[in-house]
């Protein structure tokens, strides 16, 4: 088959160094799976400002649109704070989601068996957890227009004189085509789909509910299908979110249930993301792959950060940009078998010990157990 | 002093039972604590619309802006599912909000110490537990121009046809009023206000963000304030939530992370709310009083309810509306002597046992215990 071509960019903070253990499991699936990569780099986030003045630079975004692949770190950290909206690190990735389309963002939230305690619920709450939110990513609240700040200076009870706005759009089509999604996941799944928005106040939720259940009736009859407002959906993940197999979700909501369902498990460090477009002239959809956890400036260079939440976003690209479900899912079994045999960065350091590993080690332990 | 007038809202579901207690508690401070109450009663929600064709009749909303302070129980119930989206029940809760400009809406997320067994948190993460959320009631996505669904026919990309929109607004004075209230009572709690919003995706989440920063820096320094992003607030609400002391967010994050932190404790049941407005001629705010738990249409009428939440409801009437301080914590007391003891209707009802008792039962026994 062709080579598959990834365009990494590892961004800020902590993105280079999990990026680099990324980096040799693609070289071990080269050498050892028979597939075949090709492989360019580029800077996000503050790291493009830095060297381009911009938080994605116009060759790095049309690079972006030719591959199979995006594979990112992370973006922001305090040294960008006081640049513009407009030159801020999370405007690169915003504008990768949105000129690449990629509609549907796949977080699954999986509590690792080994990892069980650190959550802050209890383990009979969240021992097997296994749920996938798909959060809509290219419209609502984050891009509708009109948007900005402007001055209010004729309304005489406006102390401060200014006004923000947002504007929160979505069209049936961009409900529908997220929701397809949720639905074909569902189905390779438990078959269940939870969609959550505010239809008792916002219109938007409820043109977003109809939809969701018109693909849900024509479409996919077979699969069960609950709505739920998003405030209740709060309150059921942290009552029990075992309840819920596949949720389904707008932008702005999806940004926070899934964080708060992210969670919920008690290792950020653990946790992909998938972000897919529509397929592109050879079949493979538009894609970005990325962990949950942010840039950690904190812990910055000092080879603490746990790069398992990368590689097994790279796993998530073996499965849906490459179809390789058998390859992903053995990177995802030595991932499990490291934290089976005790292996731990310092975020996975609990009370019952294990044996303390940097980053680059965290990787080569992988390697060797695949 | 002159009598303290109440209009009674009892509502739909469990709403007329647990309000049914709640009057036993005013006559009981009535005749024990030389306290004078006028209270009227009226319709809000489906029983409004079954009585009055619509959610809440101008009438009703008339008498709600004279009384002192409005007592509701809860709204809603499957009967009126289908009811058009102006005359839904929470539309009736949302033109009081609105009308009465109940701009601050006090939610605290309280662990009591006989129940912190319930939450599905650890209970070391959860034991003693105080936060409160001041979540902006007025404006928002909730309330803001253009908003509905319209027909986006001349669209070929959209497949179905339709838009939906909504509108988030705030102007710079409706957020200094809401964070001078958080301030406030921060200054009466643990000194300490955190602010949420998405200024790193929404413009109105900048303005947010600088008018909270502004009111801070002018009138408030003395407070600690911080910022956060509300995905990472709903992480933190979570994973450490006594970190907080004071939140204060906007209308729609206000109500999903009110509810996240309703559920850390476990039991909702429990939990009391306050809306309050500007201040009157008489220098009482304009307020509305409210449980956080709706109107579980599934066990109405059959004496399962658990009235505590709506009784302190009433308890936080008489702190805001009647500067009635030491009564309001006579009235705390009497329910945490009550739990302690082990008396339990069915939702607090654990494996540790206890008393099983009713709706009017635990009402009979707070008053015992005043
Ligand atoms: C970095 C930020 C713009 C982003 C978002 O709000 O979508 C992040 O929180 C996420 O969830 O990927
Ligand atoms: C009933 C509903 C309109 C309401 C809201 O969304 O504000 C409720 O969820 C609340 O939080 O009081």
């Amino acid at each position: 088959t062709a080579p598959y071509s990834l365009l990494i960019l590892p961004g800020d903070g902590i993105g280079p160094e999990v990026m680099a253990e990324v980096t040799k499991v693609i070289d071990w699936f080269q050498t050892n799976r028979g597939m075949s990569f090709t492989v360019s780099h580029d800077d996000v986030g503050g790291a493009a400002y830095d060297r381009y003045g911009k938080p994605l630079a116009d060759e790095t975004m049309a690079k972006a649109q030719q591959v199979d692949a995006v594979l990112l770190g992370a973006v922001g950290g305090p040294k960008y704070d006081d640049l513009d909206f407009s030159l801020k690190p999370e405007r690169g990735l915003l504008r990768l989601r949105k000129e690449m389309d990629l509609f549907a963002n796949l977080r699954p939230a999986q509590c690792f068996d080994a990892l069980a305690d650190f959550s802050s619920l209890k383990r009979d709450v969240v021992a097997g957890l296994d749920i996938l939110i798909v959060r809509e990513l290219t419209s609502g609240v984050y891009f509708g227009e009109p948007r900005g700040i402007h001055a209010d200076d004729n309304n005489p009870d406006n102390e401060g004189g200014r006004v923000g706005i947002n504007t929160q759009r979505y069209t049936s089509g961009e409900i529908r085509r997220v929701a397809r999604s949720a639905f074909e996941l569902a189905k390779r799944r438990g078959n269940k789909v939870c969609s959550m928005e505010k239809a008792n106040v916002m219109e938007s939720g409820i043109l977003w509910r109809e939809e969701v259940q018109w693909v849900h009736d024509n479409e996919y009859p077979e699969v069960e299908l609950s709505h739920m407002y998003a405030d209740n959906g709060a309150m059921q993940l942290v009552r029990n979110p075992r309840q819920f197999d596949v949720i389904v979700t707008d932008n702005l909501f999806g940004d926070v249930l899934s964080d708060a369902a992210a969670m919920l498990t008690g290792s950020l460090g653990m946790l992909p993301s998938a972000s897919l477009g529509a397929p592109m002239a050879n079949g493979r959809p538009k894609a970005l792959y990325e962990p949950v956890h942010g840039s950690a400036p904190d812990i910055a260079g000092q080879g603490k950060a746990n790069p398992i939440a990368c590689i097994l976003s790279f796993a998530m690209a073996l499965r849906y940009s490459f179809d390789q479900g058998d390859a992903a899912a053995e990177l995802e079994r030595a991932v499990e078998q490291v934290l089976a045999d005790g292996v731990r960065t310092a975020d996975l350091m609990g009370p019952e010990g294990g044996t303390p590993v940097s980053t680059s080690d965290m990787g080569d332990r992988i390697i060797a157990a695949l």
